[in-house]
């Protein structure tokens, strides 16, 4: 029989101390006996580090190329890697709604473990409370982390000219969520492209120099992440809608929902901005790298007297992309 | 009207930036412009540093003495406290329930704002994320935490002999959450101990040196602390009841309720464990700081052949305090 979450498990008492032993010890330190302390002591480095955190909520908690575990670790390492650091230390805090499957929980857990392993960080620190039913969704995660930053990165102003690439196709992840969520049927061979993007901060390595920023297109797809940039650089950006690389499936599906995908969510991809002239070597490189065989440059800063984004269609048009008004899909992550 | 927290405000989009910017920005930065960035990047200094995160979910929101917001930075600051750390930077995630209260937002993101003032640190990044109605129970908070460890805090082993001081008064915070989750009529004059230990690494100084480890009692209260530590220094612990600080309230509040304080969390307490012959110097310092002048030495280390935690009573008997099996109080944060 399937045990399930109990009240007890969050309690702090003998419960809480067996479930964080067999499940996360488990999957969080498998080639070490290491308790999870409550803080967890590091010498510090020289130079610089980065620090983020993000809760996950995405519903389904387990969904086409992936679940709401490898999200979580993915999600925080890829902040970390828009600040340019490689991932060093990787906190995880859960709550749980009481119900909830043990043995989902150890899928999930093995999920970060495993992510970890493959990209050299560890789990370090963690927290578990558990909510009477309907006080939560099945399991909420928030993953905190802690990065060393590329000597070579040092982000500065955008400036008209400078070239924008993505690191590959859009909207695989919000498309993924969008079909699995209201279970339709769809025969397409798509999954969510939620990957770890630190590779990329290793793989530019003195490449970076001639990076000015980087921001991941989570929540609020390509659109809104280009909005983002566009008005902390206070100028416009223009897109080339033929350039920007999407999986058929990925249109087809949005096609029928009448979704926007420039606006649904990516989990493993990156929007670089790179100091023109410099686009086509950094292009190169980054389309020899894991999860970025896709890579294109997609557009350029240009002045103008409003900050907008806006796309040249195919159509010889122009459309204005704006900040994501109306209520789009919730829970992607 | 009060306005509401709708779906919208996690999509990531332009309602998402409004919340943040009104709310957050606000109360966390008083008293600058800056926005927080998804990483958050710092020169790495000399030493040690501690990392930790914890969620919070405690029930309810606003209790006597505080609420999630001031708990929640609280326990992070306390967690590093344990490490001998000083907080240096602190995170928020929200993941935040349609329909909560905005005004509710801003009456527990102004704690958090103002003790991280009143303490000299500061939140430097997060994370918002919105869920259906009935998918949370109000607002969830997880605060991480990295702190710079005291040059003079090295932790290490207790003998038998070393002795154990607390700082304060127990069950306070516990019975609090008791009397206003049940909506008791206790017209005891008794507020939730939550508070900010931060002070107890920089009022102690060097003498951190005699410290030989720091634990803070929360969920399970001081006996299940002491466990915790028995367990893991492999040693018996002898404690003398009448030692154990505790205000006549919470003694009558739990008689009525046939609940046990020594079980029951405090969150602005800390288990100080000194070296033989250097208590009296060090509970005399511990006295004169913030939150501790009712500090007292309630035990020591003792050599058994079992690991257990005993207390010996009023009446002349030895009591065992087994490590919590049965179903307490939960949510108590």
């Amino acid at each position: 029989m399937d045990e399930k979450i109990r009240l007890s498990h969050g309690d702090g008492g003998s419960e809480t101390h067996q479930l964080i032993k067999n499940v996360f010890y488990k999957h969080f330190n498998s080639s070490s006996s290491d308790a999870m302390p409550d803080s967890f002591v590091f010498e510090a480095i020289q130079g610089r580090l980065a620090f983020t955190t993000d809760s996950f909520v995405v519903k389904p908690l387990f969904f086409r190329g992936g679940n709401i575990g490898k999200l979580a670790v993915c999600g925080t390492v890829n902040d970390l890697s828009t600040a340019g650091a490689i991932p060093l230390y990787i906190s995880a805090g859960f709550i749980i709604e009481e119900g909830f499957s043990i043995e989902k929980l150890h899928l999930v857990a093995k999920s970060m473990g495993d992510l970890c392993n493959q990209i050299g960080t560890k789990i370090v620190t963690g927290d578990t409370k558990v909510v009477e039913n309907k006080n939560a969704d099945g399991i909420f995660i928030n993953t905190s982390g802690i990065g060393r930053v590329s000597e070579f990165y040092n982000p500065r102003r955008a400036e008209p000219g400078d070239e924008i690439i993505i690191t590959g196709g859009i909207a695989e992840h919000g498309t993924a969520i969008l079909i699995d969520r209201y279970e339709l049927s769809v025969e397409a061979d798509l999954i969510s492209d939620c990957a770890p993007m630190c590779g990329l901060v290793v793989g530019l390595g003195s490449k970076l120099r001639d990076v000015k920023l980087m921001k991941d297109p989570t929540r609020g797809g390509l659109a809104t992440a280009l909005n983002e940039i566009a008005l902390e650089q206070e100028l416009s950006i223009e897109v080339m809608e033929e350039s920007i690389p999407m999986k058929s499936e990925v249109r087809a599906v949005n096609e029928i929902l009448g979704t926007d995908p420039l606006y649904l969510a990516c989990e493993g991809r990156m929007i670089i901005v790179v100091e023109k002239g410099f686009e086509k070597e950094v292009l190169q490189c980054v389309k020899t790298l894991d999860y970025c065989n896709q890579a294109g440059i997609i557009g350029q800063f240009v002045s103008a007297s409003h900050t907008m984004v806006y796309m040249n269609t195919g159509f010889g048009g122009k459309r204005i992309l704006p900040l994501l008004e109306d209520r789009t899909l919730p829970r992607i992550c």
